[in-house]
Formats: structure tokens, sequence, C-alpha cells
């Protein structure tokens, strides 16, 4: 059996190279139809939009069409490898976009390290898209980046590193706090890992109903406390506490929850001895995470655990989020992803471990889940989870008056929804 | 019968709204195909990108990727109606690249006038795309961002609008003056039209062997001569004669070409009636000629006429040329489009229209065509043009060292493009 490099690296160079492809959803094999899709027909069209700009939606792929941008600084797991090398990990995206919730892609790897030159591009670029994907932009320039683009434009701005993992994640937090007979409201937390996606984390799970005294937010030194030299950031500084701790293993004393956000190896055996009863570990560092899973199940049988990773239970994957919010909120022409959307979807997968599963997920992975410890978020294969998220967030966005063009038969759309995997779930 | 107009715009928004879609070119149906196309396996691709930039050509869709690019600003017939009403256009493009040459594109719509902003977008996106093609930008701004993405990309840059109908009227012109038995060097020729097209089309004359003091340039007002007012750019000043010929009538007598980059209408019957014997007319304006091809004819028997509609013999129509350019360039990894492979492509044109058509062609078109003065070049829907232009594109390409990736066995190459275009012909 080849590795996994060299499956890899055939994956992606045999047939044709890369992993997608543009191609015409309307015929063009005759002179007449040649006549329709460019000119003279398509001055039609271009009149039409020019009278009223939403008519883009009904006669372009503007409305399905979402921009993967980068600049590649902060490649998962591999840092800042340039814009160029991040093409794979953008395309692969597009996949998954297209795979679990059927939108069109285009990914925009951009040669520049300024925040500036990636919101004026992304600016001037709004026509093009229904959405924007914000992706692998190291922090803290992701944060401006996404906080300015959503101001100015038009069209939902989502940094998914940021806002991806924290939904799933506070999905499984939902799901495991029950499962270890906890409130939200009592857990004490502690996030390691203050870049992007750790801080989002920590907002989320207080949006969620975790209470920012029981929060402390962890970087390579440690807590970062209010007189800290770590607290250096307006975000981190939401998160710094006026306290005494100051080494992981300090805050971990008696903490409910670690998430962590960080590196291998992070979350030793025996600061999880010192954790709470059924104590809650993400442990999500790629490819390897904060603690082995089998470990951590050797240190404590209590332990419920997930991780970033495919080949243990609980996988916090954002497959399992960006397709159906995205999804949501380009059918309702969302002007942008609230709060309140990615809360929508975060309780929706939430409800949805609680769901039996269905027939087509006990084939996909050979055995069947049930809500539990080794069961606190969906699986990504399953068909149902796009009926769940993506008609949750545009009903929040159509009740928060964010959406162009609300959806007024639900039943009516959650058909759609299942019209257009039809072809995805064959 | 519905009229033009609702039948285009039903095409374009019948089944799923536009004309384009992003698909995935992998399988990813499995949690192991997964594991390959995103994390973890898409970090090997990355690393090797990081190493190797070429390896972007192996392990992505770069290399056969092309940007259509516009900020709206000169759509063909319609002026500027801004970006997002230029997208059925742009989309229309893509449809053409994947449907002649198999080229992957994605249209981009830039919402500013600036020439700069454009340069500097096109710039930021140089790591996505193999190629940019450059759309409706009007005149003057099209040419200094064209010159400058030229000087500053490693990757080929070309504006359609300037270089895809005089490359098309080129190799009409050759073939036109065989026909009329008249040689290039000798004749008289009036460009009407002195917009990105007219000055390009007038540029690639005399390369082609027009001698320049016998090619007059035209613009509204009659003459651009020497101390004309409208001799007001650099591009025009290179056609800008010392003559007394002031009208667009009085440039005509004795002419044997005029070549109209203009407006309906601007061949007036009693002008042509002034031109030399056999004299060839490019009547070009979309989507009402200079002049009426039946009054043409009406006029002199013995014109030779060509329009850019299809419902008349010799459409000059740039699907014959930018999409086969690109997939020379591209097979080739070209780092620019040369004076050598447009005029390449342009010779190749001319000398296909002087081979007997195939059944195809005689089949697409419910007729059969031979050399002569209603064709002077090929037909769109001709199955050989792409091995016949893409192989000349490539091939100058290669010989001017313009090629990262020459190519070492042609008739292989002619296999590998027939191969690649049997899905598009079935």
């Amino acid at each position: 059996m080849k590795n996994l490099k060299e499956r890899a690296l055939e994956y992606h160079k045999n047939g044709k190279p890369g992993k997608i492809e543009v191609i015409p959803t309307k015929l063009c094999s005759s002179a007449d139809e040649l006549s329709l899709a460019y000119t003279p027909g398509v001055a039609e069209p271009v009149l039409e939009i020019d009278k009223d700009k939403e008519k883009a939606y009904e006669y372009t792929a503007k409305g399905n069409l979402v921009g993967v941008v980068t600049n590649g600084t902060a490649i998962l797991g591999l840092g800042n490898r340039g814009a160029l090398a991040s093409k794979p990990v953008m395309e692969g995206k597009a996949v998954l976009f297209k795979r679990f919730a059927d939108i069109d892609c285009f990914d925009i790897e951009l040669d520049t390290e300024d925040p500036q030159k990636i919101i004026d591009t992304v600016k001037l670029m709004e026509p093009t898209f229904g959405g924007i994907n914000l992706e692998d932009i190291k922090s803290p320039e992701c944060f401006i980046i996404e906080k300015t683009l959503i101001e100015q434009c038009n069209i939902p701005v989502f940094h998914d590193d940021q806002h991806g993992t924290a939904i799933i994640t506070t999905a499984g937090l939902i799901n495991a706090s029950e499962v270890a007979g906890k409130k939200l409201s009592d857990l004490k937390v502690v996030v390691n890992g203050a870049g992007a996606a750790g801080i989002s984390v920590a907002k989320m799970f207080v949006k969620a109903g975790v209470r920012i005294e029981n929060l402390l937010l962890c970087d390579r030194n440690g807590v970062i406390f209010k007189d800290s030299e770590d607290n250096n950031s307006e975000e981190r500084s939401l998160f710094a506490q006026d306290t005494d701790l100051r080494s992981l293993e300090e805050a971990l004393v008696n903490a409910d929850v670690f998430a962590g956000l960080s590196a291998a190896g992070a979350l030793k055996p025996e600061y999880l001895e010192k954790m709470a009863n059924n104590p809650i570990v993400f442990a999500m560092a790629n490819p390897t995470p904060e603690i082995d899973y089998k470990l951590a199940k050797s240190t404590r049988e209590d332990v419920i655990m997930a991780t970033g990773r495919s080949d243990y239970p609980n996988q916090i994957n954002n497959v399992l989020g960006f397709p159906f919010i995205f999804r949501g909120a380009l059918d309702v022409r969302a002007t942008k992803i609230s709060e309140g959307m990615k809360m929508a979807a975060a309780k929706a997968l939430a409800s949805l471990a609680k769901e039996p599963v269905p027939k087509e997920v006990i084939s996909a992975y050979g055995q069947s889940f049930s809500f539990g410890p080794n069961y606190i978020v969906p699986k990504p294969f399953d068909p149902r989870v796009i009926e769940w998220a993506s008609v949750a967030v545009a009903k929040a966005a159509c009740e928060e008056g964010l959406a162009k063009y609300p959806i007024k038969d639900w039943d009516l759309y959650k058909q759609e929804l299942k019209e257009r995997m039809k072809k995805h779930w064959k």
C-alpha cells in the first residue's frame, strides 16, 4: 500500500492536474446557441442587470458563487507558504463547497502580505461573487481584513479559520456538556492557543453561555492575564483575566473544558489528570492533536474527547460548517453572516447529533452512531446536515432582516435542498 | 417563435442561473478521498510547490486556468455598463474558452475605472492563473493596463478586444488580398475607428505586410492626420499621416481595403463606389455593420465582404482566436503572448481556409465552403482550428524562447489536442 504522501500527490496529478474545472451549464454546440451564450444574445441580460442589479442573481452564476480568498500566510499545519503553494488547499476547499453544498467556488490566491491590499482587492471583486470565504490568512491581519470587508461589502464575508472551527466546536461543547451532566454557565473553560481560531472559539463559547469570567485564554507562554506581555491585541484583551494563574497546568486544575488550537503534545497527561470530573477535551491541533486520543483515554476513562482527526470519534471538521452556512446565506441573499446565523448553525449541528443516524451514514462509515461521549457532532457524510444547518442559517438571516430574498415556504426550501444535493449523494 | 431577447433571457435563467459552474475533477465521496483532497493529504502538494513553483502546473488547475478580467467599461456594442452588468459577457467568454479549447476560466469583474487598480489586482492574482484575458476595458486605459501587465507578469496577458479582432481580420486580409489578386504591400488601406480594436488592426496589418504609408486611420471626425486634434495618443500618432485627405470619403477614393471598427452605417454606398476594383470591406461594427451586407453586394458585385455577423459569409469572430492562442500558450507555459505568436495564429487561420472543409463543418452549417470571396476565414465550428492555430502559436513560442515547457513531439501534441477536444465535439 502506498503511503499518504504518494497517494496524495498522485490524486492531485493524475488525469487533469488539480482538483477543479469550470464547465458550461448551457448548451453551446451550434451557431444559434453561440448567439445566445455570447454576442448578440448576451446583450439582453447585460441590459437587464444594468437596469436592476438584483437581476445578476437570475442571469449569472453570482448567486451560487463563493470566492475562496487567501494569501497563504497561515496554511493549516504548514504556516506561511505563500499564495502559490496554498492553491491545492484552496482548490480542496472548492471541492468541499461543491460536494457538500453544491456551491461553485473560484479559488483566488493573492501575492501579498499587506492586509489593506487584500481588503482593496476583495472589495473590487465584489461584483463577481455571491460571497467571500477568507482562508488561511494569518492573525492578527485576518481580523482587520474580515472586519473591514464585512463593513464594506454587501455580500457575506466569512473567515473560515476563525469561525468554522468555532461553530463546530461550540456544537460539540453544547452536547459534551450535556453528556457530562454540566451546564454551560457553570463550565470552567481553558482555551489554549490565542490565534485566529482560538480567539474565535473563546468568543463563541461565551455567546453560547459560558461565563467570560470562567474562561482562561492561554498561549505558548501560558495564561494571558491582564498585565501579561501577551495581552497585546484588542482581541486578546477581551479574555485577559485579572488572575494569579500563570501556566497552562495551573489553569487546568479543576477545569471542565480544554479547547486546544495550539500544537501537538500541549496537553500533558498530568494536566489532564488535574481537570474536573468528566473533562471535555477538544484537541484540535493538526495533524497531531494536543494529546493523543488513546493516551487521553488511558489517562482518564471519563474524558469526553474530540480531535481534528477522522480516525478517532468526534472529529471537529470545518466541512460541517462552511458549506452549509454559505448555502443558507446565499439562498436568502443575506448581506452578511451574523453572529446569530453562526450560532444557529452550531445549535442545528448539536441537535442533529441527537437524532438516530440514517442508513446512508451507517453505510458510509461502516458503523452506526448514537448520541453520547463518542458521538457529540454529526458526521460529514451525513446527507441530513445540509437540511438542518442551512435551513437554520437561512431562518436566522430572515429573522434578523438580513435576507434580501427571504424564503416563504420552508418545506419547499428543504425539498429544493434535497433535489440540489441528489447528484452529489448518488 | 420567440424573439432573440426572450430566448437569450431564458437561456441565461433556465435551470441553474448563469452559464458556468465549478466542479471537482477528482472523486470526493469517502472519508479517505476527503483526506486526499483536503487535510491531511493536501499538505503534500503544498510542500512540493513550496519547494518548486513549477510544480503548481502538476498539482493544481493553474496551468489550464485563464482569468477573464474586466471592469465592464467597454462592453461590446453597449459601452460602459459597469462590472456587475458585464458578468453575462464574461461567463460567455468562459463558455467559449471551454467549448473551443477546453480551457477553464474564472470570470473576474472589477468595480473600478482606475487602470492602476486593475493592474495591481491582476498582479496580486498572478499565482491563481495560468494566463489573463483582459476583456471589455475601454481605451485608452486598456493599452497601459495590458502593456504594464505584460511587463510585470510571468504569465501571458492578452487583451482580446485589441488583438483578437486584429488576428482574425489579418487572417481575412491575407486571404482577401489573394482572392482580389493584390499584394499586401500594394494595398491602400483605410482603418475606420481609432479605438482599441482599430489601432490593433492597423498595427497587425502593418506587421503582416501593409506599408504604413499606405494606411490611413480614421475616426468619427475623419482622417487622423499629423496635425489633427484627434492625433492625441501615442498609439494614434503611429498612424497619423502627413496628408491633405480629411474625410473618410476622401480617404476611400481608390482604396483597396476598408476595415471598419466603428459604427452602423459609417460606410455609405457612394464611398464604396469610389474604392478600387475588387474592394475588400471588413464591416465589423456590432450588431449592425458599417454597411449592410446586401447593400454592399448590390452596390458593387466585386466587393469581398466580411462582417461580425454569423448570418452572412466571412464572419470575423474572435472565437477563432483567443481560445486557441491561450491553448498554445498554456501548453508550452509561455511567459507571454508575443507578436510572433499572434501572427502565427493569423497565418494558420488563413492557411486553414484554403483546405477543403471536413464533413463535420458541412453538417454543422448545413452547407459546404471553399476558398474564395465568400470563404476567407475558417468557421468557428470547425474542429481543425485548434490543431492548426494552437500548434502554430505553441511553435512560435518555442522558436522565440518564450516556452518554459517546450513541446518535443509535435505529432503527439496534435494527438493530445484531439483527445482533449473529443468530449466537446461529440
